[in-house]
C-alpha cells in the first residue's frame, strides 16, 4: 500500500459507468524525508477521506470488492485514514 | 489511476486480434508541480477522449471488462475525461 | 519482491473492515548502495516484524490469501524476516 | 502499456518450461522527450517483431490468454507494432 | 519481464509458510547503459540461478503456478537464465 495526503478532489462528467457517484481523489505519496512525492495517484473513496487528510491507498481487485463494490471500474481505493504512527525504537 | 493528458494516438497495422478497432491513445501523466512527466502510458479509450483531454487511466482486468469487454489484449483503460478538480480546503 | 526495513507502524481508526485488527508497518526499501530508498510501502504483517527488522515484502492476493487471509483489504504482506544475505562469490 | 523500441532478443538454455520456444524481445520504453530510457522490459514477442520496432507491450494474464497461450510463463506480451502516431491539435 | 543479475541469496528464519524450502534471489535489474539499477528485486529461484548469473523474472500469478508451485507465498519468480542476447542490425 501507498501512504499519502489527499491533495484535492477530480470531477469528469464523462466516466466509465462504474465510476457514478463515486468519490475520486487526487493523492500526493510520501516518502522518507517527510517531502511529498510529485507523482500523484488518483484513488476511489470509501472512507469520506478529505483534502489534507493522511491516507493509505490499496491496489487491488478483490481490495476493491472488499471495500468500495465490485462493480467499480478501478481498484486504487483508499483503506485507511492515519491517525499517527509509531517510529518505535530500533 | 493515473491522471495525464492526452498528447496523441498510435495506429498499429500489426496488432493483437484484440485490439482491433480500439482507439490506444498516448498519454503523459501529470506530476503535483503542474508539469508533466515524461514518462508516457498507452491506453484503450471508450469515451472519445482526444488530444488535450486530461484523463483518468484505470489498470485491471476488471476495469476493462466493465469498460471496453472482457476480449480486449489490454487493461490500460481510460475511465474518466476530468472536467475540473477542487483542491479544497485543507 | 521488496527487500526493506521496518521504520514504523500507522494507526488509523477510520479504515475498511477488511484492515480491522491488522497491524500496519511502513517499511523502506533498500537499494544496492547500501541506503534506504526514500520512498515508501505500507504492508500487512503476518510475522510479528517490528521497527529495525530487514522484511520482505510480497504483493498479490493470493499471497494474501496464503498468509493473513482472504479477507485482509490489502495484497502487500509481509513474508519474510531476513536473517541475514550471502553475497556469494560471482 | 508502454511504448518502447525493440533493441534485441534474449536467449536462455535454462528457462521455465512455459517459456519454450518463444522469442524473448529486450525492448527500451520511449519517453515524451523522444528519448528512450534506461529501463529495459523483456517481452513474448506474438506478433514477429524486430530489432528497430516501435512496440506496444501490455501487461496481463488475460492479455496472455488472448494472444500467446495461457500456458506462457510470462505476462508481459508485445501486442502491436506502431506504425505511426498522430499528434493531434489540441 | 525484468533483466537482472543475482547478487545474493538471503536467509528468512521466520517467514510466510508458502516461502518454506524455497531459495530466494536478491536481484539488481540490468539497464540500458550497461550498469545496473540501485534498486533491488528478491525472487523465488526455480532454476538453480547463482550469483553472477543473468536472469529473467517474470511477475505473475500463473507464472508462479507453472513453475515453482501455486502454494508459494510470492509471484516474483526466476524464469530463465540468459546465455546471451543478440542486438540485431536495425
Amino acid at each position: 500500500m501507498i501512504l499519502g495526503r489527499v491533495v484535492g478532489r477530480l470531477w469528469a462528467s464523462r466516466q466509465a459507468a462504474g465510476l457514478a457517484g463515486r468519490k475520486l481523489l487526487l493523492i500526493r505519496p510520501e516518502t522518507a524525508s517527510g517531502a511529498e512525492a510529485t507523482r500523484l495517484i488518483v484513488a476511489v473513496d470509501g472512507l469520506s477521506a478529505g483534502p489534507g487528510d493522511r491516507v493509505v491507498v490499496a491496489h487491488g481487485s478483490r481490495v476493491r470488492d472488499l471495500t468500495v463494490g465490485a462493480e467499480v471500474a478501478d481498484k486504487d481505493i483508499v483503506v485507511g485514514i492515519v491517525d499517527g504512527h509509531d517510529l518505535g525504537t530500533p
